[in-house]
Parts: structure tokens; sequence; C-alpha cells
């Protein structure tokens, strides 16, 4: 049976006979007696094995490994030892799988370093396990807030030879034989596909398509940037959910983020209670009280101009000077956070450090994006009412030497029947971040890709 | 409000003015009325929106063209038409969205080759606004089938340098510049991750490794094939799910397999009525018998030999001939679904003509492995029990030639702390395919790719 459901089920067991399936992930050896920390990874909490030299194979048992797989049979029962409210009686202990004393995930601590090394050991430690089943779990409220609602769910292609977000930095995708190029001009109409593509670094373009076809979409898939960054916060293979919505103007859509934020946070504290008390305990003091703080406050809604001038009248001596008319930085967002105490969302970016397909205001200097500043997060989200007029639209391409090339389609979907209509885009994994206060992207990838690093 | 919302709460607003914003799907126009038949994409069902020459703008109403987006001020009422039970009778229609006489979706019947050159339109046709909602929610079927389980969802990686079938075939992703390269040895160091990389063909390895730890997960994720095959079965880049459980052995793997699949069936014709009925009326006559049938019978379980004995023992005359120990053909798949009148697990499969990773059996001339046939979709999954022994496996990689090179730690898996696993995969596009009726594997992705095509 599954750890989970003796657990689930606690009064229906005890005192009877189960049979566990699982993985020593430490041994305590006495003379009389032994002790197992037993986990089978189907729920965060493990369980104590108590076992002793009645047991026929007491002295076989005795030498069994850390990493160890084994079958037990015994008896829940209360425990009398401390750090655990129940304890397995052994009658029998059966190794299925043994484990050498090379084993690099010993009963100790490890540095993050180390693990990721090992990443294809790491999920079966307390911080992986925890991280993890959480990301499982956000994934599905993802899912879930959205399908409840009647969104359909795009999956966008991945290969393609759109530049969605006109940034460059995409990989190519190719079936050439590079070692028989020569140093000519390429011949592209021999690529698989016919010409030159790459991996997508959005899903939006095509959700918009498909928002003009059922109203409320989302996207949940990998999207990809070969940007050569060794921060804690990129890699060059991520996830990304993009709603895209019709009938939906710049407040609305802020509705919805800020819902749906909600929904998600109170979903995984619901649904993972032991890893969340884990990761308070260990990782980050304060996470559950940081992310309850989060679900009951009203998020402030501020224009990008007005926070330039909260920062410009700070006392506040930045390394960067605020400037009307420009980005923000990073000390910028956090001080702006601080000050409202809690999450900012800000509107009307400058235009110009803003992507083609946000609608332009009418002052003509700004456009109708909003990010989401989250305290302790960052820019969690970030999305835009989209340019529905076809003529502004391609002005803006124009101006912003976008080329029209292969996007035909996308100015089409404003000449057909076109809307009001937004969108916004948010990282998985600097949601799980937030989420589980882990520091490093690496760390909540399973298989994390950054520059020079690809194995597993 | 949404159309959805309207149906579902008819009775509330029967009589009561409501606006409704959506596109005009066609347009019949009278001297006196005009009757719009209107969609907004969040349920399959249209309305049909009536108005008359007392509404100020009567003449200008008139005009507007199919495709067009509106407005709708008007009042649910009983319809004396006939072909719906209500209609709504306008008292104001504003024009949102122009949509020229050019659009390419007019109110007729469109070749499916012209609508895949259409792809970013296509949605917003009767046949693709019942696929790609029943894609959406197939894909929450799979979600919630696993997650109520308990199983842990994995991302797996989409780059990757291992080629986890053994198979060849992969795309190439790279940052160096092809233009620049000559024709000697490539450098891979100055690639972005230092080595030769691909898009992944499979994402079962790692989801093995991530079974070691929660013991039951799955993948549902993007894999690629950089296959020259235009047939309606085959795309480059499509979706899988892959299931992988730890302390489940061949028969256990098999009842996972039906008890999803029933699962998911249920779930598509529960929550996509209308879309289910579409279909079985214009695409698939019977649709929703077969799936019914399917979800009542038990699945037959029997031996690639034995399919092999009864196929030399049928008086049909097959194209290629039967023989024991070789791979069998799709009319041989056909005859077996059709002589037990129902899907089949085919298990046992000879060693040779399956992947590396398969648990050899007792006789040394099979494998673990497990096909399902389903009647009139042909090979449903695919599954096996892992080789679960280190030197088995290592033994078997050797003989078939896999480089262990980047595949230590896949087989370090057996050697700490092995188990008896088992694991299974599933092409979303061949569940789509079958449950949809809809025959080419280009007509259930939003936007295929193919040999030669990567539009959009």
């Amino acid at each position: 049976m599954d750890l989970k459901e003796l657990y689930d089920k606690l009064k229906d067991y005890m005192g009877k006979e189960i049979i566990l399936k699982g993985w020593i992930r430490n041994h305590r050896k006495q003379k009389e007696f032994g002790f197992i920390d037993f986990s089978d990874g189907t729920c965060f909490k493990h369980i104590q094995i108590v076992y002793d030299n009645t047991l026929e194979d007491f002295d076989e048992i005795q030498k069994y490994h850390i990493g160890s797989t084994i079958e037990v049979r015994g008896i829940p029962i209360k425990s009398e030892g401390k750090g655990q409210e129940i304890e397995i009686k052994a009658q029998n202990i059966k190794l299925l799988g043994d484990c050498p004393e090379d084993y690099p995930i010993q009963a100790k601590r490890h540095s993050m370093e180390f693990l990721r090394e090992q990443a294809y050991l790491r999920p079966r430690t307390n911080l992986f396990q925890a991280t993890f089943r959480i990301r499982s779990i956000a994934a599905m409220a993802i899912h879930t807030y959205f399908q409840e609602r009647g969104y359909v769910y795009v999956h966008s292609p991945l290969i393609t030879a759109n530049d969605g977000e006109g940034a460059g930095e995409m990989f190519q995708v190719t079936t050439l034989d590079l070692e028989k190029l020569s140093d000519k001009k390429i011949d592209y109409t021999k690529d698989f596909y016919g010409k030159k593509v790459g991996l997508t670094v959005t899903g939006q373009l095509e959700a918009e398509a498909f928002a003009t076809a059922f109203k409320k979409t989302y996207t949940f898939g990998p999207t990809f940037r070969a940007e050569n960054s060794n921060t804690k916060t990129h890699a060059s293979e991520f996830w990304m959910i993009e709603p895209e919505i019709s009938f939906c103007d710049l407040n609305e859509l802020m509705d919805i983020e800020e819902d749906m934020l909600k929904f998600i946070v109170n979903y995984v504290l619901e649904h993972a209670k032991d890893e969340m008390e884990f990761l308070d305990k260990f990782v980050e003091k304060g996470l559950i009280d940081k992310l309850t703080k989060l679900v009951n406050s009203k998020f402030t809604r501020i224009t990008h101009e007005e926070v330039i001038t909260i920062l410009k009248n700070s006392k506040q001596k930045f390394e960067f000077t605020p400037e009307y008319g420009e980005d923000i930085a990073k000390e910028h967002e956090k001080y702006i956070t601080e000050y409202f105490n809690g999450p900012v969302f800000i509107t009307n970016w400058p235009k110009d450090i803003k992507a083609f397909y946000m609608k332009l205001n009418d002052d003509n200097k700004t456009v109708a994006a909003v990010d989401l500043e989250v305290p302790g997060a960052g820019e969690l989200m970030g999305g835009s009412q989209r340019e529905e007029d076809y003529d502004k639209l391609l002005n803006r391409m124009k101006e912003m030497k976008i080329s029209e090339k292969g996007l035909e389609w996308y100015l089409n979907l404003r000449k057909y029947g076109t809307c009001v209509h937004s969108g916004f885009g948010m990282g998985f994994e600097r949601l799980l971040i937030y989420l589980t206060g882990v520091e490093n992207i690496r760390d909540v990838i399973p298989f994390p890709r950054t520059p020079g690093n690809c194995d597993f």
C-alpha cells in the first residue's frame, strides 16, 4: 500500500498488518534494535520502521544501506519515541534493491551545487520532494483555475519561424548536417521545414488566434531563450502560462491576474500542507505568512508615471535614477512593493521599452501594459491589452523594425473581426520560486538547462 | 455575458435584457427582418439573433459581414423558427470589428486542406471548435486522472543530449552561426550547451528517475521526431503522456492503462456532450457508441506469440505473412482487434524489435512489453516493465549498440535502490484522433508541424 493511504486512513490501519514498499532514507542501528527512516515518495511524511532481534534475519537487516529498496511487513503502532506519533513494528523486512555505500545522497546536508550535479537523485531529498511535488500541484492549480472558468487550453507550437517578442535570442532547430555545411550561403530549402526555424520564445501570438475563436484561452507549455545569462533567475528552457481573453480590457485583465494568483496560492497551501510547513521551517522563514498575506491583500493599481513620481519624491538613494519614460530597475520594484506593502500592478508603460503588440494609449507615448510586482518575487506577470487596430499595429511593427513576413496572419486577426483583447504571461518557475522560497531557478526545474549545462 | 452562461442558466435569463459579445457566423437578410447566427466561442452552441426594421440602424446592421465582431443587446425568447428553441430578440446591435468580404471562412463547406492553410482561422469553424475544445478537455481529463491518484507531474527536459529511443531522427538545437561554419570539424564547445544537443524524443528516462523518488509520476509534454514521413498519423512535434510507476509490474501497468483510458473517455463524453454529438453526426457516425462500448468492455490480454498463432490459423490472406519473432503489421492489428471485438493488450514482444530499456523475460527471447491495440485506433499506447537489473540493462545496451555515454545516470537508477517498475507512453494526438473521429493528425494539432510545414 501507499504510505499516503496509511496516513490518510490511519484509524483503519492501526494495529493491522500492512505491507509497504519504498526506500531507506536513514538507518540507525542498536544492539537489539534497528530504526529505519522509510519513505515511498507518495507523501512528504516518512515513517519509522522499528525492528528487533526477534526477527530471524536481524543481522542481515542491520546491514541494509541507506538508499536501498525494501519491502516491509509490519503493524502500525503508537510510537514511544520522539519525533513521530506512529511507527511500524516490523515483522519482516525484505531487501528488494541494494544500494552501495558510494550512494551520493547520504543522510546529511548536501550543498545545492552538489545536488544539481546529482539532479537525477535529488528528488529523493526532503527539499526536492517538497519542491517538485509543489511544482506538480501548482500546475494542477493552474489547469483547474482556467478549466473551471471555461478557458480552452491551447498547445502553441514549439518550433516556429516567428520571433514573437522581437527579441532575437532564439535557438535554431535544424536537420541539416552541420559537418557538411560549407561556408557558402546555407540552403534552407534542404532543411526539415524548408526554412530557418527555431524554438519559440512565446506562445502568445498563437493563443491570440485561438482567443478570437474560443474567447478565453490559455497556454501552458515550454518556452526557450538562448540568452547567455548565468543568474539565479534565468534558464534557457522554462514553462510559461499565457492566457489570452477576448472582450477583456486592461482593468479586467488585472482582475483575472489577481484572482488567478490568489487561487493558485490557496490551492497550494491546501494541497501541500506538509511540504509548505517544511519549506517555512527550513527554506524561507515566514513563507506561509507571506503567502497568506498575499491572498488577503488587495493589489494596488498605479501607472508607471505615478511610480516614477513616488520614486523621485522618495528620499531613497538609488543606484539607477528613476526617469519618466524609462524602465524601472529591480531596486525600484522593491521600493514600490514595500511602499504599498503588498503587490502592485504598474500600468501604462512607455511604449519604447515594451513589445510591438501592446495597445498604444491615446497619449501616443504609453502602451496599455501591466506588470505585476510582488514583494519578495519582483515581476511575477507581464501583460497588456493587445493592439486590436490593424493600421496601428502595422505602424508599430514598422517603427520597431519587426518584419511583417510570417506575421501576416497575426495582423489579419485585426482584419477579420477584431476585438478588444488582453493577455498576460507568467513564468511558471518564477511563480515556484515565490511559492517555495527556493532561490535558484535551477532548483525548481527537474533537469535545468542553462548555458553550458545540458546533462540528463 | 458568456453565451455558455446563458445556456447554463436559461431559466434565469429568459425575458430579461442581456448583452453578448461575439462573432457573426452567418447572416440571412429579409426585407423586414434579419437573422444572425451568433457565437462567442464559450460553448459549442450558437444562438440566433433576430432583428427587425423597428431598429433605428436596421439598414446599417443588414450590411454586417460574416466574421464581424458585434455587441448585441437583446432579450432571450422562445423561438418560433426551426432549428433552435430560443433566440435573442435584438434591441441593439453594435459593430465592434468589421470583417471584409474576402474573409476566408465563409458559411460554406471548406476542404480540410484549405482550412489547414488557414490554421489561425479554422478554430472558428464548428469542426475545429469541437476538436480543439475536446483537446483541452482531454488534457484536463489526463491531469485529473493522475493527480487524483497521487501521481507527480514531471516536466521532462525538451532539449537533451540523450537519444532516449536509440532511434536517431532527432532535431538538432544550436546557437552556432551556421553561415559561419566551415566544413571543418564543428567545435561544439562554442555551442550554447558546450556539446551537441537536440530535441527530445521521449521524457521517459527522466520520468523513471522521478519514479524512484515519488513512486508514481507522469509527464505530459511535447516530444519531437525529425522523421520525413508525410502520413496522416505523423507530425514532427506532438504531445506525449508518459507515466512511470515504481513497484508496478506489467500486469499492474495494464490495469492502469485500461483504467486511465476509460476515465478519459468518460470524462470527455461527460464534459463535451455537444461537441461529441456534432462529431458523431458529421465526422464519424457511431462515434459515441464506439466510445461507450470501449468503456464497457474488458480489454483482452494476450501474448505476441499467441497473436501470431491466431493470425497463422486464420484463413485471412495478409499482405505481410505473420511470423513468430517479428513485428506485426497494421493489417494484423486490425484483424486481432476484430477477432476479439474490442481492445487487446499484446504482451511479451520479441526483444529485437523493442527498445533497450525493456525488461528481458526469462526466455531470453522476449521482453515484458505491452502494446494496446484499440479497434479503429490501432496502437494507442506502448509500455513495458523496465529492466531494473544493472548488468542486464548494460548488456542490452551493448547488444543494441546504445552508447552508455550520457546515460550513466540512467544505469545508476539500477544501482542505487532499484525496483520493479513500469511505464507507458500515449501519443496525445493519437488519442484525440480516436476520441474525435478526425482522421488526420494535422487536424487535431492547433498549428501542426510536418516536413516542409512550419507556418504560424
